[in-house]
């Protein structure tokens, strides 16, 4: 059984439901996991979210976020409900206590690698959102969204489609956030809290650190130094999300943001505009990520980590560019 | 006479009709003259854009732009269509050379301020952007979008609202723009060309201006000169978009990014969030806009220019947190 009926009808026979979403959880984990706890309790179940991670400063305003379980589950619920993960390793240590309990596993997602791991598995990798899959669920569930579902609904849809400006963005993910709206949803203020929340020290230290900035071959690069965030008052955090912005140069291919930790080592976060893929350059370096977004973190000098790595950059770039030339 | 029915019977009896928007044409000003344009020549009416300033790069992507005539306008039209401009000083001279000719004039504008100066006016300050109102005209006019259509007039949307973020996005914008990319339009083509594309040189200026960052009482202030742009190679227009990449800091209420234009006056962009506004400020120094967006250029030292606007801008803020503790 794979489909949204069989999905709802387990989650009709439940009295009590653990929703689990995967570690650092992003907008799409954190609102499709509390649109779907109060579209239960909507119907008197006793609902809960759990995540292994804590929820991010800039999620913090979804109703129920501060609900969020964070450590271990006491009780044991008849169903588990696994969202946007496409493995239990994703989740991490919360879905070992839930498969010990004997409950059943329902397993929504929309990556096309999931590996249908529960016992009730729906899997659309058409869906730009696993929000947009729960909203799919409500009518199954007779349940009409309040201003609660869709607030943490419509964030899923904004942050997984970067404000509907990925290609995986469909005419009928604009309708139903239009129908999220008319129920009470503000997409101005979630817009807002998604993309109008960088603290002015953030600014001050990508000020410092765009005097950096370098560009070759198609790759955009800065570097962020302790000095830089103690002239400041910033800390390391206050770098991420600089790559995201680099990308937003019309004459790059991939970026790349440097940022010198407090230990010395070098942590780099890479990004890449469509047809490239950074994670296969981060992987090179022992780190991780997808195609447009990914990092690791090197044990050596500024110098050295910046050669290395932008040269495989541009090899990146120049084999893409190869690739297109050929076909 | 005030509606889209006076309109379009106004267009179905023309045989020639010229589209005029305002200068510094942004892209719900190109993009509904180009959407309209394109419509009427699928009514085989002959059909011609003309701006008094030229397109900016990042429009060059919609189809038509190559062909908007900049300077004089020769043949006498049947009907003039003025679109987004609450004055005819907006549109610039070539408003004289219509008027001069006696041709039917028909206003179609979005702004609460519309001075009425058409034979037909058509006036919905409820609409996010002209693009919409052109996109209602359509079936009046017996017109289904085509891509071209459809391209032009979804990034009025996108634009206009800055990507769906501005309070004043509906639900209906919405299902309209679910339209326009089931007719052709790429969202994420749109959203790419909009948003993701900005130049080096532009981000060179950015970090040069950004040094200057300000933030006092709510607003966030930068400034940039003929020496910075000279630095990098920027030229004036380079700035644009600066106070809207400010208005993304969390603590800003307000921002303003102010430009030492090269002949010595000083130009300033401004934006706020939303309850605040920013076009009664740019209005108390003769400039004009949106109560999101405006801007004015003033005859006066930097100085002077930071020190008498910021006053405002904090006046603005005070005022709005004033009303809001009355409240």
């Amino acid at each position: 059984m794979s489909d949204p009926k069989a999905v709802a009808e387990a989650l009709s026979r439940a009295q009590s439901v653990l929703i689990l979403s995967h570690a650092n959880p992003d907008g799409d984990a954190v609102g499709s996991a509390l649109g779907l706890m109060w579209a239960l309790r909507r119907r008197r179940v006793h609902a809960r979210v759990a995540l292994s991670d804590p929820v991010p400063p800039t999620l913090a305003f979804l109703p129920g976020a501060e609900e969020i379980d964070g450590a271990d589950v006491v009780d044991a619920p008849d169903v588990c409900v696994v969202l946007d993960s496409s493995s239990p390793n994703h989740v991490g240590d919360l879905f070992e206590h839930v498969t010990a309990c004997g409950c059943l596993i329902v397993n929504v997602d929309h990556h096309v690698t999931n590996g249908r791991f529960g016992h009730v598995n729906w899997i659309d990798p058409s869906s730009p959102a696993v929000a947009q899959m729960i909203y799919r669920l409500l009518p199954l569930l007779g349940i009409r969204p309040d201003p609660q579902i869709a607030t943490c609904l419509l964030t899923g849809f904004v942050t997984d489609t970067n404000g509907f400006s990925t290609p995986n963005t469909t005419p009928r993910l604009l309708r139903d956030a239009a129908e999220l709206m008319a129920a009470g949803a503000s997409l101005a203020e979630i817009m807002r809290q998604a993309f109008l929340n960088r603290s002015l020290t953030q600014v001050r230290l990508w000020a410092h650190a765009l005097q950096t900035l370098c560009f070759e071959e198609g790759v955009v690069w800065t570097v962020n130094t302790p000095a830089m965030r103690q002239a400041v008052g910033a800390t390391e955090r206050d770098s991420s999300d600089l790559s995201t912005f680099l990308l937003t140069i019309r004459e790059a291919h991939v970026a790349a943001s440097f940022t010198v930790l407090d230990d010395g080592r070098v942590k780099v976060s890479l990004r890449a505009k469509p047809g490239y893929n950074v994670a296969q350059v981060a992987a090179r370096f022992g780190g991780g990520g997808h195609p447009p977004a990914a990092g690791a973190t090197l044990e050596c000098s500024l110098d050295e980590a910046v050669e290395s790595v932008v040269s495989a950059l541009k090899a990146q770039v120049s084999g893409h560019t190869a690739e297109v030339k050929r076909s």
